[in-house]
């Protein structure tokens, strides 16, 4: 399978974390690509590099003056007087209040950064770009006949909205290669079994019916991002009845993982989309730090068959999934399993 | 005057406070009450402890599971595996989104701290607890007659809601005031004098029109809390016109702050409320650390005059102003103004 890959990511090194009242380095390191990309060199797998798609398609679904601020806000900072190294939020936007859009740059800090886990630093905005032109490029290589195409992204993308980041996300990746594919496919599903719920993903296509939202998540009873993920969150308007969430009990061991996502896939037949963008978490592994579900290395293989044997063009689109003793080999895994689902699916 | 003061703050001591993605000890420390209250009673007024009022009229402001919240969590933080020592938000809901209310403590933090300014410590509720009852009792106190009464306030209280902390705010101490006194008076107005806007109190009248809100306060377009001030904010529904926002520039002198002070009044006048409260910043000060706006020491007793002028029943309300050379000063100067403004209110 063909693997989209862009080094602009690896200076985005995230500092400030705040984990229970403590300020940590984040877990989205960039180690982690690094491992991601080795394990799929070493399973033989083509590394490729993404054309320039430039911001067009980004900004498809994100707003331009989100754009304006993620591309110019680092600079802008420091000259802040005493600002840290890394754009921080320190207030936000409460829902159910007026709010009108910030002159102040500290202001719109708040209003585009809605959590303490998606600083800002000097190559972010560089990174999260490259990554986005990644998935970009996995959209455009369907539409150019691949059956299946990986795009490593890193920074991830599933909890970014329109213009808000939070969550180690900045541009919703799989949202603009899902947007992308629109320009062929009248119908597309968009399939999240990242650990943590898509809250950005769901709320890009809330309203709308020709993308279908499926996420697989720990429940936000008792994991981030707490507020949305649950099951009656069903789409607004024309939306209604195109957005589906799974909230999965802690520590769901992968047989039962695997019948939650059969069901979703069955739910993706019915729908019948003309391509699949698959947000490809693998925090769902039985070690990954986030400790929600408790996939084995072996299941992410089922994974990936099951997917394939829907038999569709499909984006796998890098989100979450931490360091780890098996980070790379659970991607293995899912490209082998896709790789004999695929051959399953053949007519 | 009467100055209601309770030691129980001193022990509320908040260091963790975020500002340009630093880590900073906060601004609203102890030191702020005990300067304060040696202006007080250097000044010659007569220093009361409140009456126990009790939780009813708290929970006529905020909500039931908020006061659970903030008078459990901080043990119930201490259990989770390495929590720091304060309680400390990461995430928070987004306006427009869907929002369940989390039952994991985390998310629970998240739904009720709303930015990076009021962690909650050890003694944290027992303070906002004694600052509400120092409000409850300048109330019950113009009850029982008082002209005017001081409730030294802290923590302050403007910025909380219903059931959100924010802003050095836990509990709103001049709405608890002004709904207490609504059991004696049809309509009470607040006006709030602080250097940033309260938008707290905002939030809890903004659909009501028998609490008159108005606040001056540096234009949000430079100064938080960035999203709510702005002078379109004017209520909902049968609210409407009974909320008014000043927005001032930055750096406005005493002489320019004195003319919008006197228009503010002339509002109270022609709404003819049975008491006022008042949310008395001293953050308006021209070398406060916020340097909003600019009054000088000798306005802070014009500030004084100008609203016991309007001849009202009238706590004052401590909020904001923080360390600087003359924190205890402007406060004795409010005092020394309101009664020679008293002194020509009367017939």
């Amino acid at each position: 399978m063909k693997i989209i890959n862009k080094d602009d990511h690896l200076q985005h090194d995230p500092q400030f974390f705040v984990v229970r009242g403590r300020l940590k380095r984040s877990n989205e390191q960039p180690a982690r690509g690094e491992i991601l990309l080795a394990a799929a060199r070493e399973a033989g797998h083509s590394i490729v590099a993404p054309r320039e798609h430039g911001l067009a398609p980004i900004e498809a679904i994100h707003t331009r003056r989100y754009l304006d601020f993620l591309s110019t806000v680092h600079p802008r900072w420091q000259t802040l007087e005493d600002a840290g190294e890394e754009v921080v939020a320190n207030i936000h936007p409460f829902p159910g209040e007026p709010c009108t859009y910030p002159r102040h740059l500290v202001g719109q800090v708040g209003f585009h950064l809605g959590d303490m886990a998606c600083p800002i630093g000097m190559h972010t905005w560089k990174a999260a770009y490259g990554s986005a032109q990644c998935a970009i490029e996995a959209a455009q290589l369907l539409l150019e006949g691949e059956r299946a195409v990986y795009a490593l992204c890193r920074p991830p993308g599933h909890h970014a909205y329109a213009e808000r980041a939070n969550g180690f996300c900045y541009l919703n990746n799989a949202a603009i290669a899902a947007q992308y594919l629109r320009s062929r496919h009248s119908r597309v599903a968009i399939l999240d079994i990242d650990v943590h719920h898509g809250n950005g993903t769901q709320g890009l296509f809330y309203p709308r019916s020709d993308v279908l939202t499926i996420s697989l998540h720990a429940d936000p009873h008792y994991m981030t991002p707490f507020f949305t993920g649950h099951a009656d969150e069903r789409g607004s308007g024309e939306g209604f009845g195109f957005n589906v969430n799974y909230p999965l009990p802690k520590g769901l061991p992968t047989e039962g993982y695997l019948e939650v996502l059969l069901d979703a896939c069955r739910r993706i037949v019915d729908y019948a989309p003309g391509a699949l963008v698959v947000s490809l978490g693998l925090d769902t592994y039985e070690h990954d730090p986030y400790q929600g579900v408790a996939v084995s290395t072996a299941g992410f293989a089922d994974i990936g068959a099951a997917i394939a044997r829907l038999g569709l063009p499909t984006a796998l689109i890098q989100e979450g999934g931490y360091l780890s003793d098996a980070l790379g080999d659970n991607l293995a895994r899912v490209l082998e399993g896709f790789e004999r689902g695929s051959a399953d699916a053949r007519p």
